[in-house]
């Protein structure tokens, strides 16, 4: 597991993350304006688009661009990732700004989506913390209101597994994506029976799991955040 | 609540169902062959399409149609209907053949989704009764391996609530969807912060009551295939 | 044959048409404003939507918006129904305000235009009164100067046949969409040989049925409208 | 009015039809096959794509290749010319071989619509006999059976106007495309009221004029097919 | 070789120009205002579209409209276009007005790009004229800075070839289009290898050719440009 | 200027490739099977496609997924870099398989084509190695003739320039791209002037130029070639 800021230079906030073998480019841009629908109300917003490379799997897919259309799953785990970073957004503080993160995979194996959410979110805190700096928020703006981190667990043989790889999220009978705060308080609990449906005590085990998950990504986030002197290239 | 079978003529298994104002047409449709992907395997397909008729909410929309693509949240619920009700289809029992549930909200007031699912089951119960009594698959198949029910739950002014309607949805904390078979397990269980993030104590109150209220539909959907004797006019 | 107003709670005007098993629900929109092309003229607009539902028919046909683009006969039914609304609509009664009407076949038999014309009109003047009722036109407004009606007619196994269903219409030699006003007189004439061209004769009887058929559906309109008290629910 | 045969090197039939300012180009091409729905019956299909140039009207049209969609006017009379064509084509004649009559208007005023199809029914009838020639189809088939031409007419300030030009076409009340044979029977009929609901006496007079007009426009075709050998150069 | 100007009443510039059995339309639409990314600058804007009729080839290729995308290379040739137009255009001299140049090729028979390329220059310098002399742009702006011809050449068996008819094109070595100015300078060079790489020498010998092509061509567009008295129907 | 071979675990040949701070994911994806053009014919394809992540560059653009449509210069650039390796490909040696080089943009800085070109080369070598040691080709097939690189060259302040970066290429006067192969013979020169039209003499500077440029670059593939023993993960 690690996290790489400042990966980018051009993007206001940008990481690297890498779980297993999964690799997830998350680029923050900040920029001014908000979509029509908020125009005029003061607030600011926040979205993510999620893709992935043809070849970040082990067959080759089309692209989206070619095809002409942005599928299901691309739209869905697209509007899981910015749903979830709203939850821990001030949107007045951010002004009438916009951040859109693009959360592209570059190689796929397993719990992309919930890297996707846990890298995007260090991403957002840079490019927040470089929209203060650069005085497009005020000194005293706090749009950043917690941390979020995401796992997946899952019922691989009937036990509780955390972060599946690609070969034990294809055969695990129940996969969930947990999003949590740093706080250790839910934001998106989604659990899915592929093979057999699951009764309250599996989906206890699973959600205890996944906090334990969340609670160590948290701490690499913070770490990461530390470590790193946040310096843009561009 | 009401759950009306057989409202089209020519579908292989129809239902309109109402909760409160929210009406949804859910349409079975039973056709040979299966996708390409799906091609010699001797299993069948079972799929969802959801959608809303522009004038359903209380300002119109833009039709998908015209604006050349389907929206990401229409794509999502299409993708939540097929997989809950392939959570209770054993695939080989439906031989090369696919159904495809249509499911139209023709009124929105809350809830579509979860209606969707629960009407959507009853559809597909009669498509597969009608293709068993039109030989289409043996006499002995049972593709049909349990019974499901969706409702929405949701945290209003600090309390749980059952079948959100519109007003109350879009200012609950929490937002969740719980899809569960008629023995009382999960199928999905999807739960969003719309507010505050939730704990542990939340999520499980909120698990309490989808449970109840599941149990309640469950009777709903058998009484309706009992009551109406199948009598499809196309 | 059979109108139902104020089938939809959140519309200004609905109805639900009934032409044996074609039943078509039709929604009137109306809204602020006006397309662009027409800004600032003072007058306002009256446009139409056709669209069927998959399992309308027969056999299951694909989603418009989910093959990414809206066939041609759609596009021109839309454009019949607009038209034909049209020209009992004084614009400038409007003020620059639209009305939409969305025509959605949720089951067909044959004839699903001339039902849908028949059925959006009486919508349209729900919406015109529900307008004029809260104040959104002046209350000498009269933007609706008549009424319009349509029916088709053929020419089956030689003889004139009014309101053909689906078996008829497909084996007509001679198919005729006809939409008069309430007065008698012609708004659209669209007459197609199907198999063999037809002479000024059969023209001639067509045209003769079809004055027969739409003065029938002017009495139904208006007992539809005398019938039922407005009340709109939403 | 004029007629031009074999505009065009390469396509099976061409014509450039001028009428007026109005100047269409007709490209019939014949190919083996049939679309999927008409495989494996023995018969043929002919249909036709009409679209215009983005500068052959007064001022520029975006290019619908460029929107991304076709719109419905130009699907509408795409569809009329194909039908059109349709009623004078045996297609078990064919085999199973196509023509696709492209009609592209090159410069607009007016009458865009008729002129295609009496220009594409030349086009037509030289692609069917140079097929003949070149043994695609048996020396003994006659797909054709009958010719077809098309005119406009219209409601001009009161009076019966025959083949309105732009200006006309714009401030006409009445505007009614005709379609027949050259035995005077009638193909398509599409009468629409701009302004004013007409009567039967209009609709009489309107047909009265057409007959001519189309009876006119047969010999002509008829002349050009005889004047010019046939004599395709690619 | 041959250029005929006022081909089109409506346009402000148009030319037919005819290279061998390659025809070209070329229309240039003068229009107030600029793209959105150039508003406010006081600069004019000089762009164009490429496209091919469907049965200006041996074999009738879909229309992009339908398909509903614009391929490649339409694309590719439709920038190359008006980059070149643009290297002879002061856009400050245009002021915030917009010159597009539609090049539809009605035929093809090889080098369809460079015959664009020399129409459209000739319908541009018409359409500036038309500006100037209309008032549109003022008495003194010069935006044509100096003129430009296109050809193509090629190695085909070896030698160097001018103006590649198809069957050339399809089996030259290598092919390269060259657009000059009337002066005698690149504008642009795009060589392509088709089979064998090539080397230096066979690059100048080419490079020698066009330049006696274009040179050629630029003295065909003077003598079009002052044989023929400006004279705009519409 | 850098190349890291084998930077994703699943494709047959993968490339990160540095130019300055551009950097480019060449990915070689080895497939079964050729488009359906081809089909039967016994020889194999090579083609490629170009993309841009929304943030490699300094301003965020608009993925071409969500527009629907994919823009001039990415397809231009896609049919650049699929035609330039195949200028070293003997399709015959492939036998009916294809290779697919997906050339996505992680950061732009000028010079993203022939950094594409030149770093799909290397992960198409490695691809053709790949198939011939699994046994998809025989051990006797040479589908690779040769090697390619490209540069870009410019002229700058009135003096050439190799590998132009954002700033250069953005203020050069001529902008040229060049494709070589290892033995120094061109495959494609495309020259644009960009402000000024340029000369004979400065065409042979710039090539002289390129020449030197590709010539460095082909060792440095040799050397990414060699250095690294070929042991792909997946």
């Amino acid at each position: 597991m690690r996290i790489t800021r400042n990966w980018l230079d051009h993007a206001e906030g940008s990481v690297l993350v890498e779980f297993g073998r999964t690799r997830v480019l998350c680029a923050a841009s900040f920029t001014a304006g908000v979509p029509r629908w908020l125009k005029g109300r003061g607030t600011g917003w926040v979205t993510a688009e999620y893709e992935m490379l043809p070849r970040s799997t082990n067959t080759r897919s089309d692209r989206e661009s070619r095809r002409g259309k942005v599928g299901g799953r691309t739209h869905e785990i697209s509007r899981l990732v910015g749903r979830s970073l709203r939850a821990v957004i001030d949107t007045k503080g951010l002004g009438e700004n916009t951040i859109v993160l693009d959360c592209d995979v570059l190689q796929a194996d397993g719990g992309t989506r919930t890297a996707a959410i846990t890298g995007a979110w260090v991403a957002l805190a840079d490019a927040v913390a470089d929209a203060r700096s650069r005085g497009l928020i005020p000194p005293s703006a706090q749009p950043l209101t917690g941390s979020i981190a995401a796992v997946s667990v899952g019922l691989v043989d009937g036990l509780p597994v955390l972060d599946l790889d690609y070969p034990e999220d294809s055969t695990a009978q129940t996969d969930m994506n947990v999003v949590m705060t740093g706080d250790g308080r839910f934001v998106e609990v989604q659990g899915t029976a592929e093979g057999e449906p699951f009764d309250r005590a599996v989906l206890g085990d699973l959600l205890d799991l996944a906090t334990v998950g969340c609670a160590e990504l948290t701490l690499l986030q913070q770490a990461a955040l530390e470590a790193t002197p946040r310096e843009r290239r561009a």
